[in-house]
């Protein structure tokens, strides 16, 4: 079990790093865990305050699933799915911890946040068996799966999905993606600002990680760095402007957004 | 007014070029519309016998228009919309003219072609007027919107458009990119095993290219290189295994691809 981050320095270097002595020092990488070439140590050593944490990944896609915990399916008084229903939040809607989530110019409507699990890839995968799919799971982060939930129904012929949770900035992710991390025994919690808003637990899942990379997988390729956003559950609301939302996994950390 | 092709030589260099002499010759340049440094001529010249066509960019997202002609909206009977309705295609889901369009392993149902005009973005755009828009657009190309038909209303709860529109090989785009290309005065023909099937014009279209490029620019930074596929209109059915698609667009080329 390690804890990745990515992160920059103060002379603008982007690296990779883990995390030791409860969070406090920084083991340096060279090469990056999504690459063919893998990482290599490099027995430098930093302070966590010598660095800035960026997106633990910079994924190509982010799959982002909705009605995948039965708590919120029997809330909604919808079936669960026969198969991971998603959209697509583009690349440029990624930011790490500590990173603004930013009202959209064009829209003055309520912004949700929604804390979930994130499983990041690790390496390409495409029409994998259960078995494979869990091999080629690299580790897991913490995601806010933001939503201008005004624009969903806007339209009365079309969901807009991917526009509604595709701006910029509304995909935030982090801090760390935590290898040999046990989901089954973890909760999402999430704040906004600082008063408790979600607390579940991840093994209400409907569709488990090896089973959403397994079945995605047969839908389109995955590469490494892709996210699978695994859906929300209870508890969802609206963030004002100015206020922070934590989304907190043991194991994990918590990653910090605040909309401006 | 150039056609600009993407191509892999025979010994496996890639590389962009310019069309010449009826579409005969290749004007070869170093370097990619698409970056910062842009192109420069070669000098060197070869006949497109000489190249394999392949994908004319590598977007990072296809941005997938839906109900976006009067005469399709007026079939539908919906209202036309008041901002562009969209899903995501991935970037693996791009293949060039002559490259297969493969049957995905999980799904034994209708696969419908769908002709449409491509937008290619040539500069970063964010929150970008109609006129700064317009100088955004790198040129168009002919796009084959592949779509898993079956799959739209397989979840009562949920359309699942990213993943029937989504799958690898189902965003077909070329042969080439036109600059200072005319979309008013062009029509877009689609032919199924030869027989005519889409024959409409493109100026019926409800948002223009500009407007497109502008309005999604304030719900997602679009990039070099990055496609919006404009939305088909009337005419659009299942491709039988086997058969052939081609989209044919007067200035811009026939893009071809056959269901495998």
């Amino acid at each position: 079990m390690a804890n990745w981050i990515r992160f920059s320095c103060a002379d603008g270097a982007v690296g990779f790093g883990t995390l030791s002595e409860y969070g406090r020092r920084v083991m340096r990488y060279e090469g990056s865990p999504f690459d063919i070439d893998g990482t290599q140590p490099t027995g430098e050593e930093m302070g966590i305050e010598e660095v800035t944490l960026l997106a633990p990944c910079q994924p190509g896609k982010i799959v982002a699933l909705w009605n995948n915990f039965y708590a919120l399916s029997k809330k909604l008084d919808k079936a669960p799915p026969k198969h991971p229903l998603f959209l697509i939040k583009p690349a440029r809607s990624v930011i790490g911890t500590h990173e603004a989530i930013r009202r959209p110019v064009s829209y003055d409507g309520k912004i949700a946040y929604e804390g979930e699990l994130g499983i990041v890839i690790g390496r390409r995968c495409s029409s994998v068996s259960v078995e494979e799919a869990e091999a080629a799971i690299f580790g897991y982060t913490c995601v806010n799966d933001v939503t201008a939930g005004e624009l969903l129904q806007e339209d009365p012929n079309f969901p807009q999905w991917c526009r509604a949770k595709g701006f910029d900035t509304f995909g935030c992710l982090g801090p760390t993606i935590a290898t040999g991390f046990d989901w089954r025994a973890a909760h999402v919690i999430t704040t906004l600002d600082g008063v408790e808003r979600q607390n579940y637990p991840i093994d209400d899942m409907i569709f488990t990680p090896a089973e959403q990379v397994s079945l995605i997988s047969h839908d389109m390729t995955l590469e490494p760095g892709d996210v699978i956003a695994c859906g929300t559950s209870l508890g969802i609301g609206s963030i004002k402007d100015g206020a922070e939302v934590c989304v907190s996994i043991k194991g994990i950390g918590t990653l910090v957004n605040r909309l401006l």
